[in-house]
């Protein structure tokens, strides 16, 4: 049968990326220790040669299903990679892997236990001749409660849920083995006015409200402490922030940025 | 040509619906005395007798496009499906249309104006042999501030931003004419612990923390309130009103349901 | 400690459903004699007597993480619903679980073996004086290929990506303990032109094609032949099926939807 | 009244973007000679020294305000962006603006109109010491078959609805007033097996699928002759470019990315 994607290309277009995407398979991510069954959503490219026409996709899709009974630690995803570009002839690779994790959370005086959902999102880029590019993304929520709203008023202060959203890079990925989603989403939910718990009993509500109350914090204090916060994590070449508050004055959200 | 959707069918299968989905159009929406442009996201439908193996959809977006010309008040709908069930031959239609609408909202204090985001629906039922249905749905953003956080702690008290989506279902159509998208979103807003305005002011920002505090409903106060306020609405057969707290101290949604 | 929620209301409005939505929990999900772990996204209510102004919705939250160590079979879902009016005092509850569900695909000539998702909702309501009522959703993908445009075209023929979404309500529950999730999507994707696959080498895409022109179905066609099958299906007092085509010659989808 | 925005900071963080996210706003495009009432969400932001707390959020809405009733041509983010600099004594901004934009479409042999929607972003970004950054992004549908597929097979061929996300970089802003969001769709439109129309009747249902049929590209031969297409774009000092294809025989995507 004819190989119709193995066709010479004349076009003269070297193509950085060119995959499958929306790919959505069960994996186990090896994280902290501990081995968690997620619902990962998943985009993986190889580069394609300005000499050929397109690449067969469905060896990627072995490969990823090749992934789906084995945990997959952060530092497997350049093994991924370079089975995909040996698989495929290509002299480059890229996947992007998201799934909800969850982390456990106690309920700050009652101590009750629930599980709290992370979105987490592993992305890995690898060129010849380049440096592998590894990056553990998350997504953290918590409390932010406005400084201005509390100083001005004489009882009271606007809160809500945000978000922040992280992303670091990681500078040695012989030593990514057990980057740990749990430890780094403990450092960021400790950023915002009040960390947020599926299970509260009327004692953690009161503390929790009287915490973010005595914490007031903009959305530019949690991004500047969550920046000074990831400074301290070791192995990062890089990071990028991002928190977002769903204003609960406003039908707009504030937003703040930073990348070093 | 052969017209293969007008072949016989043997199934013996009356289908309530066929048609057209995620279309997408510019449209000129008529209410209280104004027009505003809107991007609308159209579901058009007909009933398909038995006999017959496919509806002709083309016809459904022709007589789209003939309305984006052209002012559209909520009673037009019927004018629209019956255009429908003539030009297609069919005893039954339907159509939703959503769109975001606009509203010009004014700062407590400042007075300061600006325009607020309103989540529309308006859909429409005609069968043969039944009353024509025709509703209209509007999805309300404002704050909510939780009575017991108030009432359990030293100071402050969780608040966030919150929806109320209602539907309401109009008794008599010619009387719909000019049903009031802004009068009701003005209804419902003020029916939560506080409004949401897109510009605050520093005044407006104490004077709206401030009256969330003194105004403190759970996800139930708001319901009930809606319920009561919507009772008072003349031309109106029955209701439905869904409420949902994006809570700031947890990590999921308070959730409220009533049906009239 | 003041319990607010528990304050008398004098407002006269029982509330048919307050809870929680938006909850991110891994469940367990035992079906056709397999047991899988799930990315679950839940919305849980219960009723409120018009006497009391709030629910208790931490003890809502206590429920569902006490079945996430679970295996949780459809009929499991009568269980949560007694146990959240006993621990609520409340005559009335209903809940909704999505998930995404793998089920093994095989490629028609290869045999190459894959993991196809599929999207799946249980839903349950259970009311003082009525019938507990229990459904299973499922989103099924299959391609269409469209009989109008293969017949007036002298090469090829239009083709594309479709859904059907149905919902089976149980009738007797007690025999629902092993529904079939698999089966049910065996049977549905059987009603497209053909089943889509996440592996496919050559020969297998080939057949594909093939099989699609050969069989060819309008979105009309497809919501028959779906009706038709779950027709025979055991234990179901009732249905409802939407179709959509992803239309490859549309920005627009078709449509088509029966109740029975 | 304080202003605690305006307290000093001492973290020696240097912000790079606070400010506002998922405004919605009524806004006027002016595009190719012509303005367009679009509906737009905006993400808007300034720079924050390292020596204050918080920016003036409220600013950034009344300037996006002040835009709602004057027509907007993508030139005129400059302006905006100056002003926000300005208005919130900040020497960097951005400003993203994404909206559905409708062209007329015209069906090859009926010749019928009608509107199709397409996705644009403009986005900017004006730092101190660097030159302004100003970009155009369009989502385009069209229709793709796949070559393999029709070689391989006895008869039809696999196709399906793909979008081409392109991103164009404006080299000179003084030359960008009237970019052409129509000129660039109508460009890239023509890349892909066949256009979409959302009204074909029954002879350009034909024309469309033998002319697909003829034409058949892969995810890859699209990009490349999209990245060729862009070439001969003036006044584009670079581009980006994705290619998906909702695959109608998998329920996954065929995606491929290209940066010049």
């Amino acid at each position: 049968m004819i190989d119709v994607q193995n066709q010479a290309d004349t076009r003269g277009i070297k193509i950085q990326r060119t995959g499958v995407t929306n790919v959505h398979l069960p994996l186990l991510i090896s994280d902290g220790g501990k081995v968690q069954p997620v619902t990962a959503q998943i985009r993986f490219t190889v580069s394609l040669s300005e000499n050929l026409r397109g690449t067969h996709m469905s060896r990627l899709m072995e490969i990823l299903h090749d992934w789906t009974s084995t945990p997959i630690k952060i530092s497997d995803v350049e093994k991924i990679l370079c089975d995909a570009q040996e698989k495929l002839d290509a002299d480059g690779s890229t996947i992007q892997i998201k799934f909800k994790y969850f982390v456990e959370q106690s309920a700050p005086v009652s101590e009750r236990k629930s599980l709290i959902d992370v979105d987490c999102e592993i992305a890995g880029e690898l060129y010849e001749n380049s440096r592998m590019q590894l990056s553990l993304g998350l997504t953290v929520p918590f409390t932010s409660l406005c400084p201005c709203s509390r100083e001005i008023s004489n009882f009271g202060a606007h809160n809500q849920r945000s978000i922040c959203k992280i992303k670091l890079e990681v500078a040695d990925i012989d030593k990514a083995e057990d980057f740990g989603i749990e430890k780094i989403f403990r450092l960021i939910e400790a950023q915002g006015s009040s960390k947020v718990f599926p299970i509260l009993k009327r004692e953690d509500e009161k503390f929790v409200t009287e915490y973010a109350y005595q914490n007031a914090k903009f959305v530019e204090d949690i991004l500047r402490d969550v920046v000074i916060s990831l400074r301290g994590v070791e192995n990062i070449s890089g990071f990028e922030v991002e928190c977002e508050n769903f204003e609960s004055i406003h039908n707009h959200n504030a937003y703040a940025y930073f990348r070093d």
